[in-house]
């Protein structure tokens, strides 16, 4: 088998056998196979696609590149969510300890943010002394005693997504559903769990900007998820304005803490209890076959219930801080939240006039956020911490002219101005309110 | 400008400007611009094609990725032929030495053989002490003392194709026209010419098999070549089955001996003819602003009768010596052929049937004849020039069965069973005589 024939046969739209997939990606991982090669073909496949089951090989063969983390020992069910990444979008943060609360497993190996968008890693990393880079064995048995753990991708775990996911960033083939199909789930797949939520994010702050783009990946990745046994399920939901109130580090584990009390923004809360719900589904499906049930009116509400009592009794917390204490961080920082980072300098961004807010563009959130220093341009660059935004005002929220619409956090203001020309170029303020948007766009149990 | 952006461009289908095709070639040929990150590129513009300006704008940037050599003190005219490649095709070996005779200067730059394919360069080395390394000067000093020299593409000839030429072989993206007419054009015009004859072949042994896929070809060459300011045109010929009888270095050397002197194959005579015409029209072409002439029926066979006149007294043939000698092969071996590599081995093919010769394939052949030892698989590997094929019998001609259709010469029988193989699956005996194919299937003078 030549590495050329395959990239020939996908450059003319042919569909790629298990064993081609296979050869390819063992060969890109060993380095047999140079980055030149990689990168033509995955411009290929950008630009022909792949089918269902060129899909599933690919997940597959990314997957055995690695190690897969074999978790039975930490007990059942294990559940863990992914979300395809937007502004503001800390849930994995209140609902890993929620879920755990509620006696599932939940192995999270989760991502930094890059651009606008924020990541998980570098939001926990904000807390003094806490360690995203647990080994396999230190992950499982936090899993194990605590019910959960949120670290970063090992060298180990799909080390072929890794380099193919270096690759495409520097290539212009990120935009391609089969190759992002395929890196989110060999990474979450490696994880050893049995059950996974997807959170497609859909809306000018998520990487799918429309609802049938979004609804194409989710289809795709939930075909993955059911070919490789695991209970899959993905929700769409929508990205056009930032989730909660708060868009930067510590500023959201800020956020977290209140949320994890019960006290959180409404679309914040809201996201947050239906997710749990789901993860609670899968847990529930996992016994029969893979097979994910839809969730009827009536059983959501009763896990909302649920899930809202383990908040509300300290549970969640408890976990939360539980965790935060086996990974280095400071638990009095979850008490105290003057103990996390704070930005030296706070100013207000002004409403230009008076009305309605009609569009806070999560996009336009991201970016002047990053350039506050919360982000990075480009992969490996530092964050700062302390710098965000804590917005004011909301999509539907009256306000008068001169009022804030957002407090600005910053340590460095280089980029101050050019933050406050984007985020105001995403700001939208008319007479009429607009038309209520559903935060759950749709849900996705089949291919 | 980044790469990233430029690939991104492409890979949505949009024309890339001047400025990023200039940007993206550079930072190829400065090696600031990774090979992943070229390949990614390549497959873009493999898939999403390229139009008239950009294609132009591609060569040009190529084509100032190096040395464009400055023959002005040489002479003129200056007219070089390229053949797109093919087998049997020996032309060049038989028209450069012609047309120098005829006072047009040849400074012809030309390439190895690769699969089925042979390469000028490969037929020359098969003369004893040939050297095809000259440096620019040398070059430059041979065209203006003798008006031709023949040699290979230095370090200095757009540096830029010869390192997209070699990822484009491992990548997938040779078949692509714009890349394939830029690659070609540039190396061409480094040469410092005025006009140019392109032979583009066409049919089962050719690169393009169809008369479409080699007109679209044509067509871009000739409008780069023009908006260049060099005269350009170019000839589609059949390459259904080999040119001439010789297939294989040195056989086909000696083949170009007997032509020199006026006695080679039909078709190679009345394409080495009509070629020369060409040649000879372009030059004529130069002083017009670079628009040429169409070749009407009775220029052509003044032409042709002229150029006739210069191989019967012998001219081309004392300009062939007078070049081996000057390149430091030895002239004797052009009047004792047998100081030319010769094969321990020469073995008839038999004939299965009766009947006539319907079909020889070209590409069959060539393939057996690199299977003999003649041709190489990969780039970079070493040619047996005493290997290959002499034809017995050609389209048309009648056969008796067991009667040799062809001779093979071959020092290694490693492959000589699956070479024959090869060659008689090429082979095609009926009862009657195929409808004639013409050798020149069409003139391509504007894009």
């Amino acid at each position: 088998m030549r590495a050329a024939d395959i990239i020939g046969k996908k450059r003319d739209g042919q569909a790629l056998s298990d064993e081609e997939i296979a050869f390819f990606i063992q060969g890109v991982a060993s380095g047999s196979i140079p980055d030149y090669q990689a990168s033509a073909l995955l411009m290929a496949v950008t630009l022909r696609g792949m089918d269902e089951a060129e899909t599933v090989s690919l997940t597959r063969a990314m997957l055995r590149s690695g190690r897969v983390l074999d978790l039975a020992s930490v007990g059942a069910p294990r559940v863990d969510k992914h979300s395809t990444g937007g502004v503001g979008d800390k849930v994995s943060l209140i609902l890993a300890p929620l879920a755990a609360a509620m006696a599932v497993k939940v192995p999270m190996v989760s991502g930094r943010g890059l651009g606008h968008t924020g990541g998980t890693l570098d939001k926990l990393e904000s807390i003094p002394g806490f360690r995203t880079d647990l080994g396999p064995e230190e992950f499982a048995a936090n899993v194990k005693e605590l019910g959960l753990c949120i670290t970063g991708q090992t060298e180990e775990l799909a080390p072929a997504d890794r380099k193919l996911y270096a690759l495409r960033d520097v290539t212009a083939t990120v935009r391609s559903v089969p190759l992002i199909a395929a890196s989110i789930m060999s990474k979450k797949l490696a994880e050893g769990v049995q059950g996974l939520l997807l959170d497609v994010k859909c809306g000018s702050g998520a990487f799918m900007k429309t609802l049938e783009d979004a609804r194409e990946l989710a289809r795709a990745m939930v075909r993955i998820g059911g070919s490789m046994g695991v209970a899959t399920a993905a929700l769409i939901t929508n990205m056009e304005q930032p989730l909660g109130k708060a868009v930067g580090n510590s500023l959201e584990v800020k956020e977290c803490i209140s949320a994890l009390k019960g006290k959180g923004a409404r679309d914040l809360m809201e996201l947050t209890l239906v997710q749990t719900a789901w993860m609670l589904n899968l847990a529930d499906s996992i016994s029969e076959e893979t097979e994910v049930r839809p969730l009827n009116q009536w059983t959501l509400k009763k896990y909302r219930e649920e899930a809202m009592d383990y908040l509300e009794k300290g549970d969640a917390l408890r976990k939360f801080v539980q965790m935060v204490d086996a990974q280095g961080g400071d638990p009095e920082a979850v008490f105290e939240p003057s103990r996390l980072p704070l930005a030296e300098n706070i100013t207000p961004v002004a409403a230009p006039a008076n009305g309605v807010v009609r569009k806070l563009d999560a996009y336009k959130v991201g970016r002047a956020s990053m350039l506050l220093g919360a982000g990075r341009e480009r992969a490996g660059e530092p964050v700062d911490p302390a710098a965000g935004i804590i917005l004011s005002k909301k999509v539907g929220n009256e306000i008068r002219s001169g009022e804030p619409v957002a407090m600005f956090h910053y340590n460095d203001a280089a980029r101050l101005a050019e933050a406050r020309d984007v985020f105001l170029s995403g700001l939208e303020i008319g007479d009429r309110e607009p038309a209520p948007q559903p935060l759950v766009l749709d849900v996705v149990l089949t291919a």
